[in-house]
Parts: C-alpha cells; structure tokens; sequence
C-alpha cells in the first residue's frame, strides 16, 4: 500500500515538473512514466482517467503547495511589502535554480487548455483563486481592508505572473527585480484606496 | 506569384490563431492545413522547416501586428494613461470576441517551448521586446523619461500579460478591467521616479 501510494507520488511529482518545463500538450504519457520511473500498469490502476486525470490531480497539488509557500511568506512577513517582495523572490529563485526552466507550475497548462478540457480548466482556476485568495488573506494582516486587499490580490499576482512570463522567455531575472517595485507602489497605503 | 503568397498568408495566419487558441505543441501540421486551406506540397515549398518555420515566422508576424496596435494607441492617445489604458481594453476586446479563446498570441508558445527551441525562443522574446519598446517610446511621448520609462514598459507590459492569463484562465474580464487601476498607479507622474 505504501509502495502503490508512493508509486503515484512519483508520478504526480513527475508529471507535475514536466507539465511546468513543457506544457501539458508537449508531455507524453510515456514522458511521465519515465520521469516517474512507474510501470504504465500501475499508472492506469491510479489514474483510471489517463492523463487528463493526471494532468487534473497533479496540478492540484502543484497549486496546493505554491498556496502553502504564500501562506508561510505571509507568516514570517513583518509587513505586506516584505509578504510580496518574498512571494517574487521564491518565484525567482525557483526560476534560477531550473536554469529557467521552471516559471509558474500552472500558467503553461492553463494557455494551453483553458478552452479544451473542463477538468484541467477548473483544476488551473482553482490554483489561481487560492493563490488569490491567500494573498488576500496575507495582504489584510497587514492591516489592509479587505476590499483592497482583494483587488491588490488579483494586481500582484497579474504582475507576478506577467513578469514570470518575461524573465522565463528572455532568460533573465531583469523582469522579476523590476516587478518588485510594482509590487511595492500596489501594496502602498495611500494607493488604490 | 500572387496565389502562391496567399496560400503563405493564410497558412501562417491559420497558424497564428491556433497557437494563440491551444499552444504550439496542442497544434498539429494537419489542423494548420485543414485550418488555412492548403495542400501539404504548398506547405513545405513555403516552409522548408516544417512546423518549427511556421511556427517563428506566424509568431514574429503576429508580434509585429502587436507593436503596430501599440504604436496606433500612442498615436491616438493624449495621455499616458489614456495610452496604456487603450492598449489593455485592446487585449481585453479580443479576448471577449473570442469567447476567452484568444489571449496573448505570444505567452502560450514562449511557455512552452523556451526550454526547447532556440528559433521560438527567439521569435517569442523578439515580440516581448518589441513590444516593451514600443511601450516605452509611447511612454516617453507623453514627457516619460528614458530610464523611467524604460522600467514602467516591463512593469506595464508584465500587468498585462499576466492580467490576461487570469482572464483567460477565469474566463471572466474582471481581471483585465481591474489590471487599469495597476497601469494607472505605474504611469502617475510622482511614482517610480
């Protein structure tokens, strides 16, 4: 039992990385079963709905632990600029280390499946409303009201994400240090009261 | 001659929307065909490189189709504001149109295919700076100076693309419509100075 549920981790974990270097579209099902070094039976014994189900549960989890990741910034934050200034540095390094490979875990899929798939839809939806909302969340307690705190939520993740986009495709960390002092001016008391 | 080129024209403009619509990889030889009409002898006399052609020449087309619309928007604006305002109500308009099928013609295949290919990488990242330059030139006509101008084009053009990911991935305006209250802040005189 521990061994088919850690099978299936790896195959999450794999899928996950690949669908975040490459897209959904550009991963085989045989790309995932020899990242994830699992037999292809067992893959269909978990994941009886293929790739789509895979695709589905893997981002989930992707989604699920970048969300973990903004609540601890928020955490051991002492004030929202700080809270924000770490949730880039994280993307930023995350991008670095990969060799820019590596952007967002969910931006990819969604592009690609937004308009196809219902499931892998609500799966990169729902990604983007928790980290939204944990954002919000982090935002109010540093004392902002929640009415601007749930529009600076949907601002900083925009530039966030935008600014991903940028430093991945010219292969530069440039668009995440410029995107800080964006961040910096949408969490400024006196703006977007 | 003339027949030859339209057969060309339509190709790439197929292959534009399509990998506007689903990514480069979620776009297959044979639905550029069926989709602008041509027959496949026509399609590698054109493109010599198959797929991979297509796919730098449709995106470094649709990149300049961008900058120009960038261009006409400084042109036709009094303001800064006014200007980035125009260039998001753009992108907000299209996607509208398309029932949320199409975003960025850029964002999905640099995603995808940073990593992997050295000629998309290229097209992809020559649009991006097109248009950050273009941005930064309208910015500099409303009395911008270089250097800060310089840094409000990421900053703007990283709101944007990101603002429409959320849009596109919501299926919902809210977040392109709240993105201007982010231009707004980033283009004020006394901000980022």
């Amino acid at each position: 039992m521990a061994k088919a549920s850690d099978s299936k981790g790896k195959t999450l974990a794999a899928a996950a990385r690949l669908f975040r270097q490459q897209g959904y579209h550009g991963t085989a099902l045989h790309d995932i079963l020899a990242a994830g070094g699992s037999p292809r039976g067992s893959l269909y014994f978990h994941f009886p709905g293929g790739k789509e189900e895979i695709g589905e549960t893997a981002l989930t989890l992707a989604g699920e632990a970048v969300r973990q990741a903004i609540a601890h910034a928020a955490e051991t934050s002492e004030s929202a600029e700080m809270f924000v200034t770490r949730i880039a540095r994280g993307m930023a390094s995350d991008l670095e280390k990969s060799d820019f490979r590596e952007g967002c875990p969910i931006a990819t899929t969604a592009l690609e499946t937004s308009a196809q798939s219902d499931g892998l839809g609500a799966a990169t939806r729902g990604a983007f409303e928790k980290w939204e909302n944990e954002i919000r969340r982090g935002l109010e307690r540093f004392g902002m009201t929640s009415d601007r705190a749930d529009l600076t939520a949907t601002l900083v993740l925009s530039q966030l994400e935008g600014a991903l986009l940028l430093a991945r495709t010219y292969r530069s960390l440039a668009p995440m240090q410029r995107a800080e002092q964006a961040l910096k001016l949408l969490v400024t008391p006196a703006n977007l009261v």
